[in-house]
């Protein structure tokens, strides 16, 4: 059998969420929209999916805070929890657009859990989760996690902020290489990964979030992926996207986009991981790098749609 | 490389919530103990860990109700997240007792669902499960899952019922044979697995739960083990077992195993399907099952402990 090439496609939690609901018969049918050009990608590779847990890891929070009868779970716990009810989820919307054409893949859910260095969390970027605590419900969620800060948002409430420390590496990427294709599609790496870091020899689940970008792009360096898809919500990454002349980059080189993003082109928080993560993978040894829109899966892996980053070097 | 033999080890769900505490960190103390011998085990055998979720997916609909804001989950969703977060407590707990000795064996975590007959469910017992609501509560559970079934415990109060079908079939069995060995120990069926059921051609997923031992079983058959070893906190399988003359089955063949099934020894829900499942491996093919005492994993599998049953056909 002829390998094929691997290719490990990202989804924005905002993916399942689309219009903001997030009971789960609307996110299945968010995520069937999201995944309807898989089956048309299998022929020619080796598909991983990936996703975002962003607004449900915050009602995962919600609930844990909610219930009064039950200790909440720390936040490496609940991540844990939506990798499990997502998983489900794009395995259950994947499955019938395979079984429609009658193809015999098997997506199959991978808990997944991202290493990072505890020293690099207070010196990591603080990210906002969850919902706006109002100042009454600040006083009981700060009962619940006393180490936790919280900050004031303008008409808005307190929000919860936690550390988003870099990945070093995916732990069970070995194991996603190993099934990945023979009619397996991987689902690992969600919301970025279960965080642990190494304390006193001890794998320990920190409390903070990974973003989801830079874990998928380093889980395509590990597998040997051949090209890494980011998709979001909007086409691609522009330049001068705050003026009038802003520009959607189609076609460029791993050295023109790490110059744009040098020059600070690509917002902190949003555009700018998935970016530095097609950066990354490009560098260590990918072959191509691909932002685009959610509805355009099957166009982006042709190159006909989204920013197309090539690494001419490898 | 020697092919060693395969054996499934299922934890009860209670085996992580001794002292009734559903906190992180107790379960992951419980869990620690309940997974101490499994070092001793691995230079013998290939490893695969099955386990209950009855107390957790209780939590987990407490948290769904509990809170206001988010729309709460169907129940198979709920054993979905619990299988994430189970099976990443359960990583946890083990990968300490391997680094302790300096075994390689990387844990891995996979969802995993269990395959129903839709039209089985009217049939099948019904399971209460999560906690007793009062008659206010139970005005707000009945409109957030009007099709539901509650019953009216004395003295406690009204508890949701949900069918526990039959698995037929474990969707993720082949991925676990595949992966099982070479330092891996997937963890998977947790909570008996995620219920789904074929309708009109669309695997969905329905609201009920699966006994984790009879979903234990049918995978240790599906992957080829040679032994299942159901874990729980007794000493085994008694006869008379209400009565002064309650005898611990020691060594037993399946055929004495299944006089005493059919003459009613063992209790539904509790040691019923244990032995159920036990007797289904053994008649596909297993070598041998076992059902002993939590802490004695290492006594039991070495064949000194627990009730031993021996398929001498096999």
């Amino acid at each position: 059998m002829q390998k094929r090439p691997t290719i490990v496609i990202a989804l924005g939690g905002n993916a399942l969420v689309r219009d903001g609901r997030l009971d789960f018969a609307s996110q299945l049918k968010s995520a069937s929209r999201a995944l309807k050009d898989i089956p048309q990608i299998l022929p020619k590779w080796d598909v991983v999916i990936t996703h975002g847990n962003g607004p449900q890891v915050g009602a995962s929070l919600i609930r844990h805070h909610a219930a009064k009868t039950v200790t909440p779970y720390p936040l490496y716990a609940c991540v844990a929890e939506t990798q499990g009810s997502i998983g489900y989820l794009i395995e259950t919307a994947l499955e019938e657009h395979l079984q429609k054409i009658g193809l015999k893949h098997r997506p199959v859910t991978v808990i997944t859990r991202a290493l990072v260095d505890k020293g690099s969390l207070a010196k990591s970027p603080l990210k906002p989760i969850g919902h706006y605590y109002s100042k009454e419900e600040l006083q009981s969620a700060r009962k619940l996690r006393p180490a936790a800060e919280f900050r004031f948002f303008k008409g808005k409430g307190y929000r919860l902020l936690v550390p988003s420390p870099e990945p070093k590496e995916i732990l069970e990427a070995t194991l996603v290489r190993n099934i990945v294709g023979n009619n397996c599609i991987p689902i690992a790496c969600g919301g970025g990964g279960i965080p642990v870091a190494e304390v006193r020899g001890r794998l320990t689940g920190m409390e903070a979030v990974i973003d989801k970008d830079l874990a998928s792009g380093l889980l395509a360096t590990a597998i040997g992926a051949d090209t890494f898809v980011s998709l979001t919500d909007i086409e691609g990454a522009y330049i001068n996207y705050e003026s009038k002349k802003r520009t959607l980059l189609r076609n460029v080189s791993l050295e023109e986009i790490r110059r744009y993003y040098e020059m600070g082109e690509f917002a902190e928080g949003s555009m700018g991981p998935k970016v530095l993560a097609c950066i990354r993978f490009l560098e260590k040894g990918g072959k191509r790098a691909v932002i685009a829109h959610l509805d355009k899966l099957k166009s982006a892996v042709a190159g006909k749609s989204g920013t197309q980053i090539a690494n001419y070097l490898a």
